[in-house]
């Protein structure tokens, strides 16, 4: 058996989780946008189907974990093939988090929704960090597909954007509560869930740092931004 | 060169990289402790050792990471051995996102010491769930020393003891900030000082459950109590 046909049906195990990973993450994309619309339009079905699906995204994690594996076990990879593997299991571990953060953003609606909240706060940043957080997720699978560092560092830079969405609105919860303490207990419940969605830019951006470790083979986790940009740029 | 000879150099890899984690864990969770010391006497120079500190664990992060990574492609392990690695990848993931809570922890206490916020609210549910959440830390390490699935079991059930502190401690807040709104901001400081140790209780049952997964094969996560126990205790 050749090097060259060991190294194709490597290829071709590499390609089959990858797809997988995409799929995953195309779900919990949808996971995102379902739940961020179900606050939108405070519509309990739509939170439903999003409490519903969680199960299959943890299902695919599981899989996924199982296949990185098998192929590791299978085909021994090095290097780079290696780097890739490991980080494709976490990234997924990343993926089911974001999950994890959408269906508790569906829960937290459809508590609010039984309780018949009225919205009585203004939640723009909510909806415009949500917006964010699903985008750069997305852009972080579509450069995991590509194994594009530049993309991968500017997502990185992306997320700071949505953690200064979180800060202000907090800052503007504290004043709504203070004039109307009446809000309290609904301002905390979109507190939660606005939290929610800057983890979910979290996990975006640690996907982001995965990309250039497999590429790089530098690990640019807690590095700092610089060097994070110097690597991937390089 | 015998399998024989192969097998133990394998062992003293692996021996080597369980002890990186286990020296890695330690510090968490003196971390943990420190800012657990910090909040209770608003003490900026303790919290100021955990965020200098904040570093050394992602360093150790890595460098297990990488550790790891090279174990697998010298050694080529398959099976259980294979599991080991992959679940202390994770476990150490895990392990670092605690020390950043820790860290969060720290610079919010900084944050309350410096403006010279009085202790305008009764944080006893805090302090006891920080008590917690080193304890289960503490308790999935040494269980991740023994590979011990009964010892890991009950970790995963005293996790739900910290989440119901968590939430013992939101409603509370909400009655103090209803009754007296100037507490809101601080209170606020606190919301997320407790979600932060929420959290560390969240990655001390995560390591619990690789710890199944390495000994028995059974990948728990997202599996409900019972399949959980019935795998810990087969």
């Amino acid at each position: 058996m050749s090097d060259k046909h060991l190294s194709s049906q490597f290829d071709a195990d590499l390609n089959l989780v990858s797809s997988k990973v995409l799929e995953m993450g195309g779900l919990v994309e949808a996971q995102i946008t379902r739940a961020m619309q179900a606050l939108n339009d405070f519509d309990i079905d739509i939170a439903d189907q999003v409490i519903l699906a969680e199960d299959t995204v943890n299902t695919m994690e599981v899989d996924i974990d199982e296949e990185c594996s098998n192929v590791i076990a299978r085909r021994q990879p090095a290097a780079r093939d290696l780097r890739l593997l490991l980080a494709i299991s976490k990234t997924i571990t990343n993926l089911e988090r974001a999950g994890d953060e959408a269906e508790k953003i569906a829960k937290r609606v459809k508590r609010l929704s039984e309780e018949g909240a009225s919205r009585t706060v203004n939640i723009a940043e909510i909806k415009l960090s949500g917006e964010m957080a699903a985008s750069i997720l997305r852009r972080a699978l579509d450069a995991f597909a590509r194994l594009d560092t530049v993309a991968a560092a500017q997502i990185v830079r992306d997320d700071k954007a949505i953690d200064e969405e979180f800060r202000a609105f907090v800052r503007k919860l504290v004043t709504y509560m203070m004039e109307d303490p009446r809000t309290i207990s609904v301002g905390l419940e979109f507190l939660f869930i606005a939290k929610a969605i800057e983890r979910i830019g979290d996990h975006a951006k640690n996907i982001a740092e995965f990309i250039i470790y497999i590429v790089k083979g530098t690990d640019v986790r807690h590095k700092g931004r610089d060097t994070l940009e110097r690597e991937a740029l390089s």
